[in-house]
């Protein structure tokens, strides 16, 4: 199977997973579940469920048990994209070439989805582990390393510093930090929590981590460039919203040229300690290959 | 030890864990911190986790096993009270006696206040099973009710039928089990969680049940008496919102004296099957009655 083919059957089990996970019944919760697949199912390229089942695979793992963590990380992932788009918040009227949540179901549900989408997450990881409670630390453990990468030290606190630089001259070293946490916390929860699950010894866990560091920052840089050169109709987004919005990014601070100078450097810082899993490692770096060149 | 002794000295409990938990660092969370802080610690009569505790008494269980889950339902509580308050749900300005927390934060900063309350709810649970593995099962388990309770099947599930009910004529089905999902079910889940924590038996917890959901019932028809009999000084919020918001309430619904008239009934629905603890039920049965009489 060459690498677009597996990425395509990853993709799939995973749609086919959440489609399962949130299923719309005749209840008086319809409504919220409706707000709640509207995001969810928007597609995406669901890189963080991506990335465990990768992991997994590096590991020879069960991809059984990996399956509803990576499901519960694109919950976590959606949930944190409904309310970013809030008028409150980056006031986005489109997302993945659809409007957004509260364009389509009004802010109070759009409010409630994602707090069903946080909620439910952590539901789906716990119904998992009460039915096979087997390898039970690694499961505590993978929770966790996703509950605290979602918290106020990760992904929230990351979105904070990006609500109190808005506007403001920013240094480069505040914008890694931020990107370090409002996107790089779950990507690497994303793999660590795998890692954890398919019982990772200490040297592969240290690679992995490598791994995500420079991936993480690579997609984000990946993200700032295709602000500037992307196609609107391709990303199914408006392009040019950072500036716009005068919002810091490597392309602002280091220019179009050193930004992609960067991007190939990371890729490579993140390809390189994947050695150590020889032939299972391929699709960890063809992956991070494939984000270099993503248009979406 | 009096009921009034004891159960300040259980709020006291409460508040030292939960302000140890919520910490101020000099950290670039300091922000999100303080916003989170601002709402946890504003005081509030802490009902959850106090019904936690004493359902631990009840059960001669290990306080110290059931204090990190009695903070966390306390937090999830806490950022459904930040979340509602938002102009685009409630559109609250004062709650516990002061500005509510996107008066004085600002919306962006309250949603994500609210998110991270959420999220801590389940690291500092996730946190302290690690920790301590013993009871395992029982500890899952307990996670597993407050994560329903909370979710779309339990109080976001309520908010969405308030939501959806709003200005509407309202059925008295409806209006019950809007506050059994939107108040009742984390009220119980206080109750169940402590219970399967202290391994309560088959019976016990069937008693327990009992008790909560009568107990959520009359707390929420006293909430809705004093919003029209109670005096906004000792509430600390505005009374008559809902006759303003035009919400149906059960005082709406039934009258006052026929509101009256049920309160009392659903609190003698909830004491009844605490006989069965004896001696060691009694601080549970004295908050059954305390709580028809307050007046905040």
């Amino acid at each position: 199977m060459d690498f677009k083919e597996k990425l395509n059957c990853y993709t799939n089990i995973i749609n086919n997973e959440l489609d399962k996970l949130l299923y719309i019944d005749g209840s008086e919760q319809r409504k919220i579940r409706e707000a709640m697949r509207y995001s969810l199912m928007a597609g995406g390229k669901r890189l963080r469920p991506v990335l465990s089942l990768a992991v997994c695979e590096a590991l020879d793992g069960d991809r059984d048990q990996v399956l509803p963590f990576a499901c519960a990380l694109e919950m976590i992932h959606t949930y944190s994209l409904i309310h970013d788009d809030l008028p409150a918040m980056d006031d986005d009227d489109y997302r993945r070439g659809r409007l957004t949540n509260h364009k389509v179901f009004g802010e109070a549900m759009a409010i409630l989805a994602g707090d069903g989408l946080l909620n439910y997450a952590f539901e789906v990881m716990l119904d998992h582990v009460r039915k096979d409670s087997s390898n039970i630390s690694a499961k505590l453990e993978a929770m966790h390393i996703i509950a605290r990468s979602s918290g106020i030290d990760g992904m929230i606190g990351g979105q904070v510093v990006d609500l109190e630089s808005e506007g403001k001259l920013i240094q480069p070293e505040l914008l890694e930090l931020m990107h370090r946490k409002k996107t790089g916390a779950l990507i690497k929860a994303s793999v660590l929590a795998a890692a954890a699950l398919c019982n990772a010894g200490t040297e592969e866990r240290a690679s992995l981590e490598r791994y995500a560091d420079n991936l993480g920052m690579a997609f984000q840089i990946r993200d700032d460039i295709l602000d500037v050169e992307g196609d609107p109709a391709e990303m199914g987004k408006n392009t040019g919203s950072d500036q716009v919005k005068n919002k810091a990014t490597f392309v602002t601070l280091y220019g179009l040229e050193e930004s992609k100078r960067m991007l190939k450097e990371m890729t490579r810082e993140a390809v390189n300690p994947i050695e150590m899993f020889g032939e299972k490692g391929t699709f960890l770096r063809q992956l991070a290959e494939y984000l270099i060149t993503r248009n979406n």
